[in-house]
């Protein structure tokens, strides 16, 4: 018998379901993910953004199959395929696909200086936002639940404050792999910390609140964010687990050792 | 009364020291930078390959001034300042230091494929060998030195295997962001873990071990890497401090709480 993440809902449910059937046919670029992984909605919205063609591959990454395992050593999702080359990680994903898109289609400031600041910025999400997601919703004991949420909101609040006040997104009026690189946690996270934990972040009610809200569902009515989203309930359903941490991923895992996993 | 590694020896030594005196006077980049730190001599190993023109400010980071907390929030080194601009995070200078500068000085591979490969194993570097460096070195217990050798050598031969098996470096012939990412611990670790931990990595006597050697020993004698690097009698000095475990760097206390720092 396996571990019981292994039985996680097996397919994209929602607007991502149809996606996925749209994009079942072969491509040069073959995207390995799992409908429910945020890491892998990340890189996900970037293909959507530049309209790129490739074909979707549902992964199990609990299963450990030895066919994944080939292409991702790790066992982790995302990975890209393309001319029998393996791309993994989130964030090189990213940058690969920006790498090979025109101009038209940028999601990185085309000057190099700004381009280092949204990568800043991408490390103070990997570092110091989505590890507290985590140890919010795994947390078991009220006095860590509160230093998590701490700094989650520091951590937010740091973020808010470094981006361009009028927005909507981060850099002003084009949407951008800072946004892509967050958002799948903001459509996750808030029904399942609400429900489970009992927590809120404020979306509005000062300066940076309010910039936080029209971040937030600035970028969550996006095409492409929507288009790669299933349904709220299949999400809680996974997230419960870690709620009562009893979940299995690295990510999990790794909090629950009192690492950050990025 | 401050911490004890704010009393470091406070500046560099040996060939590191001649470049400091050669860097002193005013450029349009500032590099921010702590003689004694591995993540630092990343991105300057970068820029001496890339023959750039900039400005060396020594910081001693356990200090927290006030005017570099203005620069890097996190205290961390290194950092880099232009136009005003503040770029932290060592890799995000190294691809900073690449995107500004032309082909003929190319670190990255030109192939958009072969460049996410080189930050695939980057990443490997950051979380499958630097974060073991740290924990043999601080670890306390015989069983969790014996871990941590184990993790750093599946992590070293992971990364050997994915070489260009002629060499010297990864890539074949030339000198690359992969290599630059992770000889500054090869040039501080081994006489510490030999001196403090009783332990040496290989560096010959299998196909794995040989080509490792021939990496270190191509990579260690660099102009740029010999040039950036202090007496190793002031590295033993500060990782002596990690060897029984007081150290207070954020690397160190990352380490000693379990986590892994990147």
């Amino acid at each position: 018998m396996g571990i019981p993440d292994e039985k996680i809902f097996p397919h994209a449910t929602g607007r991502a379901q149809n996606l996925v059937h749209a994009r079942e046919g072969a491509a040069d670029l073959v995207f390995h993910g799992s409908w429910f992984c945020p890491f892998v909605q990340r890189a996900w919205i970037v293909l959507e953004e530049k309209k790129l063609n490739y074909q979707w591959k549902e992964i199990n990454p609990y299963k450990k199959d030895k066919e994944y395992l080939a292409i991702n050593p790790k066992g982790l999702v995302p990975a890209l395929t393309q001319k029998g080359v393996n791309v993994t990680e989130s964030q090189v994903i990213m940058e690969y696909l920006e790498d090979i898109s025109g101009p038209d289609v940028r999601m990185h400031p085309a000057d190099p200086l700004q381009r280092a600041v949204a990568r800043v910025w991408m490390d103070h999400i990997a570092k110091k936002i989505v590890p507290c997601f985590f140890r919010v919703l795994q947390a078991q004991e009220s006095d860590k639940q509160k230093a998590a949420e701490k700094d989650l909101l520091a951590g937010i609040t740091e973020f808010v404050e470094a981006m361009d006040p009028e927005g909507p997104y981060f850099f002003g009026n084009w949407f951008s792999m800072v946004d892509a690189f967050l958002i799948p946690w903001l459509i996750r996270q808030p029904a399942a910390l609400k429900q489970f934990k009992g927590f809120e972040i404020p979306k509005a009610g000062s300066p940076v609140w309010d910039r936080w809200g029209l971040w937030m569902e600035s970028c969550a009515s996006r095409d492409s964010v929507k288009n790669t989203s299933s349904d709220q309930q299949h999400y809680l359903q996974i997230l419960e687990r870690y709620a009562n941490d009893t979940a299995q991923s690295e990510a999990a895992k790794a909090t629950r050792k009192g690492e950050v996993f990025t």
